[in-house]
């Protein structure tokens, strides 16, 4: 049946589409359905969309979609579109069968992800999916398939030059926001770094959420490729461009489970790397109490895979094993990291210095990896471009590339200080407790929003001193986070 | 924030509500956030629901809901409504417990059954929770405090009595429907019978869809005391007449999942009787290739669970382990197999011969467990019963006390016949297909979709000879389920 696209400037999150009631009667469509849309052009585009019905908002010849639909539809004015209704997906079968613990074919991974792209499958589905892969893990053959499913899925960027580096965290660690400090270094030292970032997960900021403060982070293939041929590197949302569209709606999913599956995260990462055509690649694994790698044993077991993984996609992969026992840096949440992140870049300011240490350490490692510096000499050749403010200038120049200014990082609009009400020292910083608060204050939505860290574990706090600022864009957010805080107490004196 | 409820019209199968994007701003609610209604009243109703955010369809101080809002706050005319962000629902650490196969103690279960009525968890948070029952099944003490958070979640219905029975299956087979014979017979035989059914979840109607093809099967507390005083009996849906709220939402995830966790299935099925008083339970366990039980072993482990579950709740449980490896009847889906009921039930006609021979023994065994007939007599007494009509009779008096009428009964819009390629005996009905494709035809939400079956397993078919017959209430139905048909196969001849 053709129907008339309506445009409500209606927002669901997740794809949607209303019909009137007597045509979902004429289509035999229940609300919760599932229809396919398709584009009537040469190259028809075809997605799969969940049904609300409704008597009034749209005629009968018409169906009303969500912005999230608009967007993958690309209309630029109302059309017609085919619309069917959709069958019950096939990869849900296989789904069930990983959930009971069976291997997984070729041809059933790429089912799945096809059905991931097209959105056949629904959020419940997807996390059952999420589920068997978190229960069951992928041996090295899943991985493989699902790593090359994830890729095929999206577009790939092919960028000349013999120096293509990349690196990136398995996250989890609040804070830990060295990626647009690496870049910049690394970028200023004559190394490529398309960086394709994720948006948070478990944390409060991702660095494609971060860099959103103040920049663009979605581009197409060819804009992109402009970019990095102006200023040798980017930093943006793999998800945005359509280079890794799976991962993007199945990191949807985990983040509203906040589940992040070990084989998943895997995937995810080395997907995204070599959609980027990235050669040498960067793992940052930090493990700690309550990070999302909770021991060294798990770390060690992640290092292989990615070491594996790197073997046989012939890339030069080197992981570090790294402290992700507290918060790295002081601001938590996108536009706050980004504040400390000017900090240590421009050479007239004062960062904090774990997190520039920690930088600057694998910049420097990056350096030596590609042959840029002697072993030994990354460390050093990565500090002397930082103190020089050749990465800063660098760093303006990316953001400049991608739309961007510094003068648009905004403060929150409502911010609450909390003090100490004894005297001791710093025992615990509770990175699941900090992660669930700055989430509460609104993060990563609300870009400003998020926590300011004065002390690290270790430091000695007197009665009445500040240990942290809120900061929230409602009173109603900034409450919720107070009491979250006084509950979960994250910060542990004695 | 209060906000002035508008009705839509809207129904999205799930609660949802939508707020104008300056309202959402002002609270920083953001879409797919999760937001909580309470009335303004003596006895305030509380639920969580997703938001939607919109520009133009509801004004900045309005909050527009989704019928299935409308239903659960039970508005008769437009009020204000006390709307706040909801915090992250701590029941989902409780969930995640489960799926690291750690048991769980009576206080989280109560949590997560809690959040279930109350919306304040996902689908997808739910699917978590069923794939983690599904994975690990639940110990005695687990299922126990399952059994007793779901029944605490709705009402109970107390009656006066001692002959007060029910009788169960636990699904899967097609085309199953002993319970509307047993009910009526039972009922006939001066037993009190209570029936409180689910809808579908793995098959293509449930007991309740079946009667909802003539009758109501949602009532109050209050409504269905009468309907049982007056009959003796009643068939109605369990989650409609919130009994059984939380057992009503997680079937509706575990629908769009086909996914029944044997735990879950045990719970949700003893909960129902539980609430409804039952003193005697009689419980159909049908097994087979391709049936929800698949093995003899499982269908004795699943006998066993619910006897020490009866004689932990003091209430006479018997089980019985039936035939389930191929469908039951001739008709399968809602209107069909009520057609096959009522000829049962009439004395005048004839029906299919294997169902109504199940349903006497099921009738016999509940009247020799209440000692309304000696042992080895209860067959004769409830094909007595059948014979003389009383049983017909008694069927259409509630029939007709939950304002129903046998005339109500449609036939589909569009029907197909399916002939036989060649000669040959019926070697296979695959049950998951053919429930599969009953689900293509529309069932269970169109009711007088389904399929008509001529042959069982081991009959001769002829060349050219009937096989069955799909009925749809569209044409896209229709054609999807006769694509459906020639791809899978269901009915195997040779």
């Amino acid at each position: 049946m053709q129907l008339k696209v309506k445009f409500l400037k209606w927002s669901a999150g997740i794809p949607v589409a209303m019909l009137n009631h007597k045509t979902a009667d004429k289509m035999s469509v229940h609300p919760e359905d599932r229809i396919n849309l398709r584009t009537i052009s040469k190259y028809p585009k075809e997605i799969s969309t969940i049904v609300d019905v409704v008597k009034g908002i749209v005629k009968e010849d018409e169906i009303a979609i969500s912005s999230e639909l608009e967007k993958f539809l690309n209309f630029k004015i109302s059309k017609k579109v085919e619309v069917n209704l959709a069958v019950p997906p096939k990869s849900l079968d296989f789904i069930k069968k990983k959930l009971n613990n069976h291997q997984l074919t070729k041809n059933e991974i790429d089912a799945i992800i096809k059905d991931v792209v097209n959105n056949s499958l629904s959020d419940s589905e997807i996390a059952l999916f999420i589920t068997a892969v978190y229960k069951y893990g992928t041996n090295m053959k899943e991985t493989i398939y699902l790593i090359e499913a994830i890729r095929k899925s999206g577009s790939q960027l092919r960028i000349k030059g013999k120096f293509i580096a990349d690196k990136h965290s398995v996250g989890g660690v609040p804070g830990n926001r060295t990626t647009p400090i690496v870049v910049s270094i690394c970028a200023a030292g004559g190394l490529i770094m398309p960086k394709n970032s994720s948006r948070a997960i478990t944390t409060a900021a991702g660095t494609a959420d971060v860099i959103e403060t103040i920049a663009d982070v979605e581009f197409s293939i060819k804009d992109l490729k402009k970019i990095i041929k102006k200023t040798g590197a980017c930093m943006v949302w793999g998800g945005g461009l359509g280079m890794v569209p799976a991962d993007a709606r199945m990191m949807d999913v985990e983040r509203s489970l906040k589940i992040d599956p070990e084989s998943q995260l895997i995937a995810s990462i080395m997907s995204k790397k070599l959609a980027a055509d990235s050669k040498y690649i960067l793992i940052d694994i930090p493990y700690g109490k309550n990070a999302k790698i909770s021991s060294r044993e798990k770390a060690l077991r992640i290092k292989r895979r990615f070491e594996r993984l790197g073997r046989y996609f012939k890339r030069k992969v080197k992981c570090f094993i790294t402290d992700g026992s507290q918060p790295v840096g002081n601001g938590i949440g996108p536009a706050l990291e980004l504040i400390d992140i000017i900090k240590i870049l421009d050479p007239k300011q004062e960062g904090p210095l774990d997190l520039e240490k920690k930088s600057l350490f694998l910049a420097g490692s990056l350096f030596e990896m590609t042959g840029k510096a002697k072993n030994g000499c990354g460390e050093k050749m990565a500090e002397e471009i930082l103190r020089s403010g050749k990465a800063f200038e660098k760093f303006k120049e990316i953001i400049k590339a991608q739309n961007g200014n510094l003068n648009r990082l905004k403060m929150a609009k409502f911010s609450h200080d909390i003090h100490s009400i004894k005297s001791g020292e710093i025992t615990e910083i509770n990175n699941y407790k900090i992660n669930s608060l700055v989430r509460v204050s609104g993060c990563p939505v609300d870009k400003s929003a998020g926590i300011y860290l004065y002390s690290h574990v270790g430091d000695k706090i007197k009665k009445g001193q500040k240990i942290i600022t809120i900061y929230a864009e409602s009173m109603s957010r900034l409450n919720e986070a107070k009491r979250f805080y006084e509950k979960e107490k994250p910060i542990v004196i004695k």
